[in-house]
C-alpha cells in the first residue's frame, strides 16, 4: 500500500476575503525522492499575507496557485529520506514545501537548519522570510539615518517587529500602528516602539493622521509599506522631503477584488498618492524579498546572534494541526493573530 | 511721476481648469533696485505646467502665489538698471521675474545669458528649467541603460522632447505619446522618436494600453511621468521588473479639484498604482528640479555644445503679449501648444 500524506490544496479562487470552501484538506501519496530530492517530514509551516496573493489568477512576481494545487508555504522539518548527499535522515530543512504534512524538493532547494542554535520555529519568522523582509527593506531602500522617524503598521507581525527594533538600535524614532490595545501594549513593551497606535481606535484617516501628527512630531522620513489603505492615507501628508517608502505588502488592499483598476477603494486617491511622491520628493520601491536571498547570509551574520542574545525579541502565534491552517490564515488576513503565525504539524 | 510696469496678478484661486476671471492684467510702480539688486525688463517669460499648482492653496514643495499676487513664471530679459558689480545695463540674466514686464531681483538669484551663445529663448525651454528636468530626472532617477524601452507623454514639449532625446542618444527605444497627429509626426520625424501615439485616438486606458504593447515588444524599463491619469493607467501593467518611473509632474491631474483624498479619478485606482509597484519590483522617485540647480553646470556642459551643433532639437511656441500669457497658459494645459511655450515680452 502507498503511503500517504496530507496537503490542503487550493478548491476554488476567493472573492474578495477567502473563506473554508476556497480550501480542501486531502490525502495524497507521499512522493519518493527522486535523483538529487530529499523528502521532509514538516513540523511547522508558516502562514503568511503573500499567499492571498497566489490565490488570486493575477500577474504577479510569482505564478498563482493552481486549482487543485498545493497552497504555497515554507515550512521546517525533518528530512526521513534524502537522495542529496548534503542531507541525512534526522538533519533539519527549510524549504518550500506547501500546505502540506510533508514535502519533496531537490536538495539545493533547500537551507538547512539547527535547531540546537534557534528553536526550529524561528526559521519561518524573525530568522526566516518575514525579518529578512524587514531587516532587507529598511536597509536597503529605507535608507535610515540616526535621528529620523519611522512609522511602520503590524508592528507586533515578524516584519514590523523586526523593521521597529533594528530602526530603535540605529538611533531612529520608531512609531508602530497596529489592531488593538494589547498589541500596541506589546509593540512598545516587548519591541521597544517609542509608541504605537491602534489603528481600529480612529474612525477617519484624518483622525488617525492627527494621532500620529501627535507621535511624529518631526515628522515621518521612513514609512515601511506592509497595509495600504487608511493607514497610507493617514501616513503620506505626513511625509517629510526626501522620504521613503519601501512597499513589502498592502493586506489591507489584498482583498480589494483583485485590486484591477476598477477597485473601490475611498481613500488614498491615486492622484493623491502620485501627488504626495512628487511634491515630498519621494522614494518609493516595491520588493519581494525571493529576489533577494543573496543577502540572507549578511542578514543571519548580524540578526542571529542578536537574536540568541536577546537583543531582538519575536512573537509568534502557533495553531495546531494542518487542517486548521485554513482558518488560521483566515483570522490572520483580518489581523487576529499576534506575532508571526505558525502551523504545527508534528 | 513715477514709472509703470506690468503684472498679471492671481485674481481667484480656480475651481479645476482655470478661468480667465482668474487673472488679472495690470500696472504697478516699476521697483528701483536697491542694494545688490538688478532690473531687468523682460523680454521672454516661460509658461509652465507646474504654475496650475501654485494656483492653489495647498501644501506643496512651494508657498502658493497669494491672491493678488504676481503669478510665478521664468523669464530673460535685459538689464536695464544694476547696483550688482556682476551685471551691468545691456547684459541678459535669467531669473524668475514672474508674469511681469519687469523683475528686480538680486544678483545673487539670476543666471547670465549669452545672447551670442543660443538663442534667448532657448533658456527658457531646451536649455533652461523644462531641459534640464527632462535630462536630469532621466539621468538621476530614470537610469538608463541601452536596449531598454522608455515612454514619456508630452512627447513634443520641453521636457520629453529632451527625454526622448536623451534615451535615443543612449541607445534606449523611445516612444512617445502625444495630442493629435501632428504631435505625432513631429515626435518621431524632429525628436527621432521610434514611434509616437497619439492618445486622443485611444477611447480607453486599455486601448491605449494595447497599441503601447504593440510599440514595446520588450514591455517597459522606464516611464518618465509628467502626466498622470490616463496614460499611467495604460503604461503600469507594461512596465518590467525592476522599472523606474520618474516623477516630475501630472498634467492630467492638476485641476482635479484640489487633489485631495477625495478627487474622483477613475483609473488607474491607488491599489492597482501600489500593487503595480509592489509586484513589478518598480522604484518610483518624485523630484522638482529646483533641488537639483548645483547639477545645471554639468546639463549645460553637455547638452549645449548638442543644441549648438543641431543634435539635439528644440520646438518652441511662442505668444505675444504679456497681456495674452493666461490664454495661452490655460490653452497650454489642454495641449494646444506645440513645444515649449513662450511669451514674447518685447
Amino acid at each position: 500500500m502507498t503511503e500517504q500524506m496530507y496537503h490542503i490544496a487550493l478548491a476554488s479562487r476567493p472573492e474578495g476575503a477567502p473563506e473554508p470552501a476556497n480550501f480542501r484538506h486531502e490525502p495524497k501519496a507521499l512522493p519518493t525522492p527522486g535523483e538529487g530530492e530529499v523528502l521532509v517530514r514538516v513540523h511547522y509551516m508558516s502562514l503568511d499575507p503573500y499567499m492571498r496573493g497566489r490565490m488570486d489568477d493575477a500577474k504577479s512576481y510569482a505564478a498563482p496557485v493552481p486549482i487543485g494545487g498545493t497552497m504555497e508555504a515554507g515550512g521546517v522539518g525533518e528530512v526521513i529520506a534524502s537522495n542529496d548527499p548534503k542531507f541525512k535522515p534526522g538533519d533539519f530543512a527549510f524549504g518550500m514545501f506547501g500546505w502540506a504534512s510533508h514535502g519533496c524538493l531537490p536538495g539545493k532547494m533547500l537551507r538547512r537548519v539547527d535547531p540546537a542554535q534557534a528553536p526550529l520555529t524561528t526559521s519561518l519568522g524573525v530568522l526566516g522570510m518575514p525579518g529578512f523582509t524587514g531587516w532587507y527593506g529598511l536597509m536597503q531602500h529605507g535608507r535610515p539615518q540616526r535621528g529620523e522617524t519611522l512609522v511602520v503598521a503590524a508592528a507586533t507581525g515578524p516584519v514590523g517587529s523586526m523593521v521597529g527594533q533594528v530602526a530603535k538600535a540605529l538611533g531612529l524614532r520608531a512609531v508602530g500602528i497596529a489592531g488593538g490595545a494589547e498589541k500596541c501594549a506589546m509593540a512598545v513593551d516587548k519591541f521597544g516602539f517609542d509608541a504605537c497606535l491602534d489603528h481600529r481606535a480612529y474612525d477617519s484617516a484624518s483622525d488617525l493622521r492627527k494621532a500620529l501628527a501627535d507621535q511624529c512630531p518631526n515628522g515621518i522620513d521612513i514609512y515601511f509599506e506592509n497595509v495600504g489603505g487608511r493607514v497610507l492615507a493617514a501616513v503620506l501628508p505626513l511625509m517629510n522631503p526626501h522620504g521613503r517608502i519601501p512597499i513589502c505588502g498592502m493586506i489591507a488592499w489584498y482583498n480589494a477584488g483583485g485590486l484591477g483598476s476598477g477597485a473601490q477603494v475611498a481613500e488614498p486617491s491615486a492622484p493623491a498618492l502620485w501627488r504626495n511622491i512628487l511634491v515630498r520628493f519621494l522614494s518609493v520601491n516595491g520588493f519581494i524579498i525571493s529576489n533577494h536571498w543573496n543577502r540572507f547570509p549578511d542578514f543571519l551574520a548580524e540578526i542571529a546572534p542578536k537574536v540568541a542574545a536577546g537583543e531582538i525579541a519575536y512573537a509568534e502565534d502557533v495553531a495546531e494541526g494542518l487542517e486548521n491552517a485554513p482558518a488560521a490564515f483566515m483570522s490572520m488576513l483580518k489581523g487576529g493573530n499576534t506575532g508571526k503565525q505558525i502551523v504545527k504539524l508534528v
